[in-house]
């Protein structure tokens, strides 16, 4: 039929394949929403360079347009936007045209709808093959598609569409890939139970822009200068940006679901961070190799919490999410258009080295760069402009890599004179050519080594030649999808509730949306102007912390996160009352989970607290070796004595090792911990003990019908635990009583029945251990977040 | 006489004391060096500022000039001078006509040569005071003569010319105190031979310019606005420069002797620095607190080494010392007259914060002043132009003490409008006009607040004001003296022999003086330009380390700072094989002093050790507790584990106060050490062992004749010191030769003999423990420096 006639044509132009040639097989590429947006605006003329870059390659090309609509219109539509395709410019004008009439005639619509269609789909390649005598070679099924259908469309070509054995399946997914960890993983077991994971290329055209694909082999290529500079001693920090001018309108029906986190910093930013701050891997063109370095530094992530952002929402999007979505007039949204996110690392390199992610609509300028800023480490001897003659080493070092738009206005890789002279494959790099009116980052352009593709490439052709050649190196695995996914969504649960900045657009926005890095987080420069406050801002303010009483002793509830920021705040103010009193601070810590956030608070924002006069104690102990996953002290030295400055003497772990073997009564450890106690801590009498709850009642390791520690002499007994390792080391309770202040930390709906339940009983230790806690001169405090207060 | 009948003048004219109010007593000013530089431009000045200012104290005065010279030519010099005192421009011109006129008459020249001298002067200031019928209130000396008649000049003052009982002694002393921490001691101990302390005013003139003498008081008055940012946290550097244009000549006698260290660094600009650092005191106007604050600060920086500074010298130089100290046309100076130096603290406040002092002659601008920049902790979201208008957050926020000279010309305080609007006191300073044309630091003038004095006031009239009213804040104490010559010291000696960069002077400077911070120390950012290098440049490089044998084994030596420099990189690489070898890193480590010196380098240059790798085991420990000042461990913790980021559980200390005891043979300390050791380290063989020397020939603690650990099993071993304290724990000679790599490090002239006596012995352990260090498998290597080894 049309098809064989069509191939006949190809294979009779004369600069092209002879069939012997064409023996690397054939591919059918399925471009399913054929005639959507995106397939207009890249995704065709993506495939029309494919073709005229492949035509000689051996493999010959069908093209299968599909969508829902019914032959007839869809061919007409799709028709019409295949006449469309553009010669790019250094394409000889008659070969294109030919190429071009060939493309359209290889070009075919189909309604893919259901099962049968699919069927109908296959055997029609088949059969074409057959005709033509030519080898399956694999079939490419774009999915231009919103994500809803994706579970149908994968399960049909499974199941009605797959090649023959011996020729590949590539499906190719376009984001959004869910809308937070929980959806992306169902979407992607779904996937899973259909595909094979080599068989899918999830789309972040970002890994297509020129300037982002060279991020890991300029790393690579100049690792003899980056390797003494590429961390925290010599970065400042580094900036991931994307700023659009254009506003939402006209796609607020999917806007409104995400937010400007979900659709680029979720992605397109997280993935060009990644390449920056990524161990460099030996082989940076083994996607095996650099998506395992990707995973680590997830991995060496810090966890994102609500002051790690600040949001923003221009101020028409209210109005067009109302005209656009039929919402009422009084309709207020509080889906972020801007976002400023610091995130950090733990791992040795970047430690304490801030990585700015920010991304807005709106905005005064459309520009998209990531940015490594270096410390100024010199110090000029000459005055004023003399010190920034020529390339002096006080003038800002900076390597840029410029994705596009901007003042610049191409795709760049930009470093500074100062720095070094890059090394640069000079077939697809090429010098930029001076303007010596230009600014960039402020500093004029010559400042930089400035380099520019020899040809640009639209980020959609890149990514479908890449498909073409099976480079999965440049699509997003399921690992690290999940992985991104996992690293935002707190983020995402903790800000839903925060009302954005709403800020005008443009220019006008001044310095609004600025915003600085604070206590470990960020906040926006400017106080919020009067005239600017949302009317979302008369939300009940319900995440301030409420203060009141249980079981007869001061209560502190809030949302977790801001019940963990008062509880370590006021844990700095004890400490340093007490340092003041007596020029120490003797702090017993328990063990378990809850306290993990709490110790990563103190870490990461308490940078005021006098560790240094700070004795640390554990309130029990696991009977595991300290270095065992299990052990409570592991945990408090992880998630805490790593990050801050305690003197080593001053660190007090459980002595639940004696002699190499674990709590044998006659090691005499708990006498020894007791007596370490009365010797260092004035009158046994700790400054601060914190304690959590189990949901049996128990707390420290004391639990219900203890037969030690309950009750008698204020001493550090052997217990047993009901669950696993059973035997635990503790304070006893009359001394944690004798502590001058008990804080109880409460987390989670786990915890609900008990907290409510210890709210009706009396003192009954051997029952509940936790309700014996009461000190005899100190002072008790209850800090229960909502969730265990109010289920 | 003469001065009764001044005294009358004065009290004649109306305006000034009746003879009740003088009744405060009479002060008796004897300037020393009456005739010379400094008196001629500043301190007769001053002298008349002090009488304008006090004559209507209520106290009286005389002013005796006095100097070697006879008394007829004597007299007329100082005449000459007086008569060209200036009336400041906001004193009415008559009164100050008036006032001059009886300033010349109370003003008086002696000779003060000979002991008898000294006495008749204090004769004559009693006689006048008798019949005259004042109380002498005290007697004010001011030596403005070189050092070297200090000494006999107080012995004068002291035995001959003291105020009776009841009135008070000042002596002003002039720098140089003393030329190295020894010679400051030197002159210290005569001086304090003489005088009380109370009784010294060691003048720093800049402790009374206006800009370094408001320092502290606007710490004190900003507290509210600094107490959140003045700290490591906030602060980038910190600044203290003097530049000026003029050279040395002229003055090449004295220069050549100090060099600019000496001259400027360790001093003014040192002092100019303790205020910016030190711990705010309660009181900022108690001496006793600030002198106390300022020695902590010093107690907290890290020691100077040769690498801490970058030394230039104006090419001229040597021209003009062989031309005015008459030195052959060969002679190479060594002197510096630039310097630039890179100052840490240690403090939890300051850790990180690199504080820079520079100073140099013949550079391209006169300026002084003390500069902290802040970190730019903001992301503006606005582009270029944008970014930049009204106080933008992400504009350089700076607060710069401005001494004098420069661009702005006047003392002056300068705060960056994006960080607060200072409190300042309106009676002394005022806020300054607006210049629109001027930059400073980069920035136009009106990027910030700016005040100067209301009254710009001569440093040494300042001072002069402040000995009259016994404000000691102002000058500078016996202790803070040695703490900074102290500090200083080690730079001086280490850097003696270096040969300075030289440089061509003023604007042709270029970039050739521009340093940069380098793995822990400063260096030059340009390479040597050939046509510059000095002559000196072909110094024997005799502070290179030499390689050679030594007992059958490789030698490395040096001078000391090189030599350890050389082992804690050797160090490192032996680490990082290990760790690449096996994952991890066993290093045993010896107390002592002389380890001191590698810890501090292993601590501040070797950010890429594998500390998160490494296991710290002791090679020996007294049996005290840790927390002892004999403990090895403490020296370890104080000097490197504080500093680096060693995992808790990769420390061993060795168990020396089991059972809060201390090397009890049945708390079986050195078993459990050992069994320890079998646990962790494979094969109990460790990575490396870094050994000491003592004079006697012992190493680790294993001591000649010792009983325990010469021979026999690789254990672990109680021994006994010869010196306090006796009781030791260490590993045996057996199990030290098990390690694959032994480093044994000597340094010292008191090595030497042991060193040469251990070049010619054996393997005689019982008598040199040390000798019986021999790896069975693994290698020895010397660390020894030229004083141990050459004496």
């Amino acid at each position: 039929k049309m098809l064989g006639r069509v191939l006949c044509t190809v294979l009779f132009v004369g600069a092209f394949p002879s069939p012997a040639e064409a023996s690397q097989g054939h591919i059918s590429v399925i471009l399913l929403g054929a005639t959507g947006d995106l397939a207009k605006k890249y995704l065709w003329q993506g495939l029309f360079q494919l073709y005229m870059d492949q035509v000689s390659s051996g493999h010959s090309f069908t093209f299968h347009g599909a969508a829902l609509a019914a032959l007839e219109p869809g061919q007409r539509l799709m028709f019409d936007v295949l006449k469309k395709l553009s010669c790019p410019p250094d394409e000889a004008p008659n070969r294109c045209a030919v190429l071009k009439d060939q493309f359209l005639k290889l070009s075919q619509y189909h309604q893919l709808k259901t099962a049968e269609n699919y069927t109908a789909l296959s055997r029609e390649i088949e059969t074409l093959l057959r005709q033509e005598g030519l080898k399956e070679a694999g079939r490419i099924f774009y999915f231009s598609v919103p994500p809803f259908a994706y579970t149908e469309i994968a399960r049909h070509i499974s199941s009605s569409c797959r090649p023959p054995a011996g020729a590949w399946l590539r499906v190719v997914l376009e984001k959004p890939f869910g809308h937070d960890l929980q959806s992306a993983q169902q979407l992607a077991t779904e996937l899973a139970g259909v595909f094979r994971e080599e068989e899918m290329y999830r789309v972040d055209h970002y890994l297509g822009k020129q300037a982002v694909a060279h991020i890991l082999p300029f790393r690579d290529q100049n690792r003899q200068f980056l390797d003494p500079i590429w961390n925290q001693h010599h970065v400042e920090r580094v900036e991931v940006v994307l700023k659009e001018t254009v506003d939402a309108k006209g796609r607020t029906s999917f806007y409104e679901q995400y937010g400007v986190i979900r659709d680029v910093l979720q992605n397109h930013l997280t993935e060009a961070l990644m390449f920056l701050i990524m161990e460099l891997p030996a082989n940076v063109s083994s996607a095996q190799e650099v998506v395992q370095h990707k995973l680590q530094a997830f991995q060496s992530l810090w966890g994102l919490e609500r002051s790690s952002a600040v949001l923003g929402q221009y101020q028409a999007y209210d109005s067009q999410v109302q005209e656009e979505l039929q919402e009422a007039q009084g309709y207020v949204s509080t889906t972020p258009t801007f976002a400023g996110v610091l995130i950090r690392s733990d791992s040795l390199r970047w430690e304490g080295v801030p990585f700015l992610l920010t991304s807005g609509k709106a905005l005064d300028e459309r520009v998209g760069y990531a940015r490594v800023l270096f410390k100024n480490r010199a110090y000029c001897t000459q005055s004023g402009a003399l010190r920034d003659a020529g390339h002096s080493q006080c003038k800002p070092k900076q390597i840029i890599f410029h994705f596009g738009h901007g003042a610049l206005n191409t795709p760049a890789v930009l470093v500074s004179r100062n720095l070094f002279q890059p090394v640069m494959p000079k077939d697809s790099w090429k010098e930029a050519e001076a303007r010596p009116d230009l600014h960039v980052f402020g500093q004029p352009l010559s400042d930089f080594y400035v380099y520019s593709p020899v040809k640009e490439r639209d980020a959609y052709s890149v990514l479908i030649s890449h498909i073409y050649h099976g480079r999965k190196d440049f699509f997003i695995t399921t690992e690290s999808l999940l992985a991104s996914w996992a690293f935002w969504t707190p983020l995402l649960d903790s800000t839903s509730r925060q009302p954005p900045r709403l800020y005008p657009g443009g220019v006008e926005n001044q310095h609004l949306l600025d915003f600085e890095m604070v206590s470990g987080g960020v906040a926006f420069a400017l106080a919020e102007p009067a005239q600017l406050l949302s009317p979302s801002g008369q939300m009940p303010s319900d995440f301030r912390a409420i203060q009141s009483k249980f079981r007869q002793s001061p209560l502190v509830s809030a949302w977790a996160e801001d019940l963990v920021a008062q509880l370590a705040s006021d844990m700095e103010e004890a400490a340093a009352r007490s340092v003041a009193r007596s020029g120490q601070f003797h702090l017993a810590l328990s063990g378990g989970s809850s306290p993990v956030v709490l110790f990563q608070r103190l870490a990461r924002h308490h940078y005021g607290f006098p560790w240094q006069h700070t004795h640390v104690w554990l309130v029990d102990e696991r009977c595991v070796p300290l270095t065992d996953g299990e052990s409570n002290f592991l945990g408090l030295h992880r998630h805490l004595l790593q990050h801050v400055r305690v003197p080593y003497f001053n660190i007090h772990p459980m002595p639940v090792h004696l002699n190499r073997r674990l709590c044998v009564e006659e090691d005499g450890g708990a006498e020894l911990y007791a007596k370490d106690i009365v010797a260092l801590v004035a009158n046994a009498s700790f400054d601060l003990v914190l304690l959590g709850v189990g949901t049996d009642g128990h707390t420290a390791s004391l639990f219900p019908r203890s037969e030690n520690g309950l009750e008698g002499a204020p001493t550090v007994v052997l217990t047993e635990s009901p669950v696993k390792p059973h035997q635990r080391m503790s304070l006893s309770l009359p001394l944690i009583n004798r502590a001058r202040q008990v804080f109880v930390l409460v987390l989670g709906k786990g915890k609900h029945d008990i907290t409510t339940l210890l709210s009706r009983v009396g003192h009954e230790p051997r029952k509940w251990p936790i309700s014996g806690v009461s000190p005899s001169s100190g002072q008790l405090v209850w800090y229960v977040d909502y969730e265990a207060l109010l289920g």
